[in-house]
């Protein structure tokens, strides 16, 4: 047969490749709109055998909006992974029967649960009543109910067995909350997945199924609060419209254990109510703001609180009327107290106006306030001092403040890890921070136990990730960024899970639990973060990324509106070296630190290599543990990160065959990209450095593909996460 | 059993059942994301074994990427509605096999096919080949079949028998056009579905499985070209980093027989080529467009041409240099010409500077210029004189241009339509306007003939719809709304087809066959048009929305940036009456029309109480057809509107079970808000017109809840469809 084809398209044979794939097996096709809640069918017979033999019956009676989901999801669950329609029925029959509920729903059954699990936690086992055995899912309350549902079917998703179950849960932190940095013109500042979820202007009167499946997502994993609009406030959300919109939120998130809150702008009673003043000691401002959250509670009686970023890039804050962090905080716990709400007031705050190091800045501000803030306020303080880097050392903070409840903040949207384009598993992150020793109470105490509230019970605790959330139909941009939204959630539940067994279970969750597939995913998976610090900023370098946009490298950044904006505030390259001396002879950055801190990172001979330029300034030609000069060091880790995701690339690959082909052709097209981008980097990066180390490139590496002018002139139009307008600005 | 439901969740009892409704039987939810080509299983045993039988083998030998995906859509729609999977064969099996292709690739069973179906049509019939009977699927071309395959399947979703078949098909029109409204930073001007599904910052790398399921379903309906941004340009879609982007869109689309185009700033040879003048006579300009063209063909060797908006609300022209609308249109061919491209120039301009009728003004510039366009121009004519209203007369261009092809242009996006919220079926909006008769080749001569070229053989001919398409999971923002794309596609095919049969394949290819469904629900489409009419715009009222935005009512807009931009100085209500006299005592615009036309609506005996009001001035107790006033027949209109929208709510709500309870809830909201809004609408205009008639509303109906100030003082923030910012401006 003759090849019809016009000659031209022959050249677009890879495009066409992918094509064809996308186009083929539409039935099997996965757009990962599912998330990990797909509910695959379970295969194999035997173990198909064993779930419906225990699940035939249940007795679950739901007279709660959430006991209503809770059902509702287990039904689902049942019917898609098993083909299962349990009979409902009153008494149990012995070894087929599920019973769920709270000691209050189950009443007829004289269930017990052990206060130990908390409000939140949940029971899973298998048990006799009357002398009848059953799978008994219970919780002291709705919620803890829900959170037992899910962790059920999370069991047959992985194709765990259930023949001996004795499970008990409860979180470790209170407050597990998501934080959106969505615009009310629906931008997402710093989003990389489409525009924000929440449809404004048609609520409050439709209630998008996503929001929905949003709210059924995060119940799946224990997130229990969602602050829907952006730290850089919009005053407008306190208005009665929105307040409206918000209620019709708030109603859906509810059924899902889900209390909402709000990014409040800080001088909102000027904007909103006319007042002369945001200044947080007048009296007519905490009026204000009583009845305002008088107002929210009438709307939405579980109402959450507020999020607010304060003094900080601009924004405004209790600093403009020479008042305080505590001044400002207090002054809206004030108004929350009554109803049971809090304050997340965030520690990101920096002057560029201060001489001093930027590192130092929030610890200089928060420090002193120990102990000033009333008992329903957390502060929210990033995981490293900078801003969301690939590689940061945890935030002084943490430790330092013994008597003030200090909420971990996390980002997973990709800001600087490559936005939606680069598979990078961040939870090993995540972990990395959460496990490091602060010392404060001696060796041992990570910074998880301080969150964790260990040292001081009396404390709120909580943990909240930046949403990588938007409207693209697979939420966050990139398939396998799905599994940071997953593990941020997790970690929130319980800060010391190990990412390699949460990858685990993603995979299985939403992919399937083929070993063939899950082995060398996980591996991609966990290595990715490092491959990223490595093509991106290694060996503690930090904050070199394209200016405002923060896409690509921007290692030569030096006109940027404000000194700390400047990448070469943060890399201090010369012709000797680089790096940021932060030692006693430097910033003395490192004195906010525990002594053994201090110490281990201050000298040369105990400070690890991935932290070693956020420390200290080194010269090119400095003998690393490597045995490698520093400059052949840096050199050698950019092409190692870019070598590690050609390997990725080429794992990948093999894998045609074993997932859906949808999204196996868009994870293989975004590996490539990945790999252009993060040979970018590797070669714009090494080719600025390299003014000033003035050495060569070793003789082994692939020379740069272009100049440094090439790099530095590339230029981006309309690069997404650029924040919107605001309707109201002062 | 004790009810453990809060107090205050008893009061969100509505919210909480369609919460219900949405989170349950999720295995069976449809999002809308497969638009009419969710190829559902097709019940019934007899059905369902007749096209077994009969479809059991396959020969469909597929050498070029769009046989492959015509040959890939079969099988999955065969697949997905009848668990067939076809045997691919050489010899065809009588009775049981289906024959697929052009001659050329069915060279061996030597297929004639008649050339009266032309390049783009296609044959299915019941047919003998070898003595052995076989269903044969053929086009003289690769797109032919293509389009072939889609209606084949679409037999089967549709539920219609193949015993006997003996289709022949060809499109009526050339060019069958999607326009997107889409800006560079992705808002789309006048969107109401989300952002642009064009991920400009992740091409050409990245192909969202979103670009190949747009051009299936574009395909399925015969639309072949798609020009993808916005026509207020951004000049930046000419450079070379977004070329790049567009020819990779251009790649996906070829293999759905779809063209890509691009809308043209005018002046970009000055913003991106550094000319000093974008003069179309200028030989240096000249140069500039010639090379670009050239340019773009290397990268895109289909590439459909250009699309222009000039001289029209700021954009830049050939006017700004003295010179026509066919000077600048020519210049362009000029460039597109050696490729076969072509230019479509817009016929929407105006210019408030012009003190006539705006009615008249793309009649004025236009009428002169016919027959001095070049061969590869078509001019793009709204449907009406004025922009796009609820109604519309056919615009007096029709008909008055012999030598000039003229392009249908209708808008799918509901602009003034009730953007996404109020469900409006459009085909009997644009069959309105192509079976009206222009006369101007005597009786008979409408609108479909005119832009069939049925007078002139010679002529380019084409329809084009301004897309309702965005990131929404069902792409259109109401699931009704994919009626509007689809029969857009179907009308653009074959303008003659009637908005009732198109209603019902629509529904039985999204929905489902169930006759119970069908009929009420085709029902409610058919009739929703005019129920919009009457609550928003009745008796020939026109461009009363609110300013800017064009959300909501605005007859009380009187202070708009321009006069014509004037609610006012289209309704003209004074105390004596309402309406703009367009006769030879007003304005004159009929005397743009045919005699015969002009005499008809110029005449308050023949015209139509539809028609009334764009040409006449009344007074408000001027006796009407239905013996009631005016002023009564104006309220008439509108209580009847909101009073149809509750009616259709009604019906509705009959419908439960009937489809799956995702769409079912969604479409209960959307209905429920449609209500509220049209009852605004109503509530506003009666009383704004009131304050001239002085007349009462009558006794029957319900009192405005507001007064006029209310409505008037009614705020809307961040309205959806307000274009975004462009990065090259001038």
């Amino acid at each position: 047969m003759e090849n019809v084809m016009p000659k031209y398209l022959l050249k677009y044979s890879y495009l066409c490749l992918l094509i064809l794939l996308m186009m083929t097996n539409k039935a099997q096709a996965d757009n990962g709109y599912k998330l990990w809640l797909g509910y695959s069918k379970v295969t194999g017979r035997q173990l198909t055998d064993t779930y419906r033999q225990q699940l035939r019956y249940l007795i679950f009676p739901a007279a709660s909006v959430q006991l209503n989901a809770a059902r509702a999801e287990l039904l689902t669950g049942l019917n898609a992974m098993l083909d299962l329609k349990p009979a409902e029925v009153k008494d149990i029959k012995g070894g087929q029967t599920v019973v769920v509920g709270t000691p209050q729903s189950l009443k007829a059954l004289a269930i017990t649960v052990p206060d130990s699990i908390g409000k939140e936690g949940y029971l899973i086992k298998k048990t006799l009543i009357n002398k009848n055995q059953c799978i008994l899912i219970v919780g002291n309350t709705d919620v803890g109910v829900l959170y037992g549902v899910f962790n059920f079917l999370k069991l047959i998703q992985t194709h765990r067995s259930i023949n001996e179950l004795n499970i008990a849960d409860r979180p470790r932190l209170m407050y597990r909350v998501l934080d959106h940095w969505d615009n009310l013109n629906r931008t997402v500042e710093r989003g990389y997945a489409g525009s924000s979820i929440w449809n404004w202007h048609k609520l409050p009167d439709i209630i998008d199924q996503r929001y929905i499946d949003y709210a059924r997502a995060n119940a799946s994993v224990g997130i229990n609060g969602s602050v829907v609009n952006n730290v850089n406030a919009d005053a407008l959300i306190l208005s009665h419209e929105y307040l409206l919109k918000i209620k019709a939120l708030a109603d859906v998130f509810r059924t899902y254990g889900i209390r909402i809150y709000l990014s409040v702008k800080f001088s909102s009673p000027i904007e909103l109510g006319g007042l002369k003043t945001a200044d947080p000691l007048d009296p007519e401002v905490k009026k204000w703001w009583a009845d305002k959250a008088d107002e929210i509670y009438r709307y939405i009686p579980d109402f959450g609180g507020f999020l607010v970023k304060a003094n900080s890039e601009g924004q405004p804050g209790p600093q403009r009327y020479g008042r305080s962090h505590a001044d400002g905080a207090n002054m809206l716990a004030d108004a929350l107290g009554p109803h049971h709400g809090i304050v997340m007031w965030r520690a990101f705050v920096y002057d560029n106006k201060v001489p001093d190091d930027r590192f130092k800045q929030a610890y200089n501000e928060f420090k002193p306030l120990d102990g000033k803030f009333e008992d329903n306020v957390i502060i929210q303080v990033k995981n490293g001092p900078i801003d969301f880097q690939p590689r940061e050392p945890f935030h002084p903070l943490f430790g330092a403040m013994p008597n003030t409840p200090l909420m971990m903040e996390f980002q997973l949207t990709q800001e600087y890890l490559g936005f939606s384009t680069h598979l990078v598993y961040e939870a090993p992150l995540f972990a990395e921070c959460l496990q490091a020793d602060t010392y404060r109470y001696g060796k041992g105490t990570t910074v998880s136990r301080i969150i964790k509230g260990d040292f001081n019970r009396k404390l709120i605790t909580g943990m909240t990730g930046v949403a990588n959330i938007g409207s693209d139909l697979n939420w966050c941009g990139h398939p396998f960024a799905q599994a940071n939204w997953y593990a941020f959630g997790r970690l929130a539940w319980n800060p010391d899970q190990s990412p390699a067994n949460i990858a685990a279970d993603w995979l299985r969750m939403t992919f399937n639990n083929d070993e063939s597939f899950l082995s060398p995913v996980k591996k991609i998976m966990l290595q990715s973060r490092e491959n990223t610090v490595n093509y991106m900023a290694p060996l503690g370098l930090h904050h070199i990324m394209g200016q405002s946009t923060h896409y690509g490298p921007g290692p030569w950044v030096d006109n940027a509106g404000r000194p700390d904006w400047n990448a070469t505030y943060y890399h201090r390259a010369d012709s000797v070296g680089v790096g940021f001396d932060r030692t006693n002879k430097g910033s003395d950055a490192l004195a906010q630190y525990a002594p053994e801190v201090e110490a281990n990172w201050g000298n040369l001979k105990s400070c690890p290599d991935e932290y070693l330029l956020w420390f200290h300034h080194l010269s090119w030609t400095y003998k690393m543990r490597s045995g490698r000069t520093l400059w052949d060091d840096v050199v050698w880790h950019y092409y190692a990160g870019v070598e590690s995701v050609k390997q990725m690339g080429g794992a990948w690959d093999k894998l045609r065959g074993k997932t859906d082909p949808e999204r196996f052709a868009e994870v293989k097209q975004l590996m490539a990209l990945q790999l252009k981008e993060a040979t970018t980097w590797r070669d714009a990066c090494v080719l600025y450095f390299q003014t000033f180390s003035k050495m060569p490139i070793g003789p082994g590496y692939p020379k740069p593909e272009h100049d440094l002018a090439y790099y530095k002139n590339m230029k981006f139009y309309y690069v997404p996460g650029i924040g919107g307008n605001n309707y109201m600005t002062n």
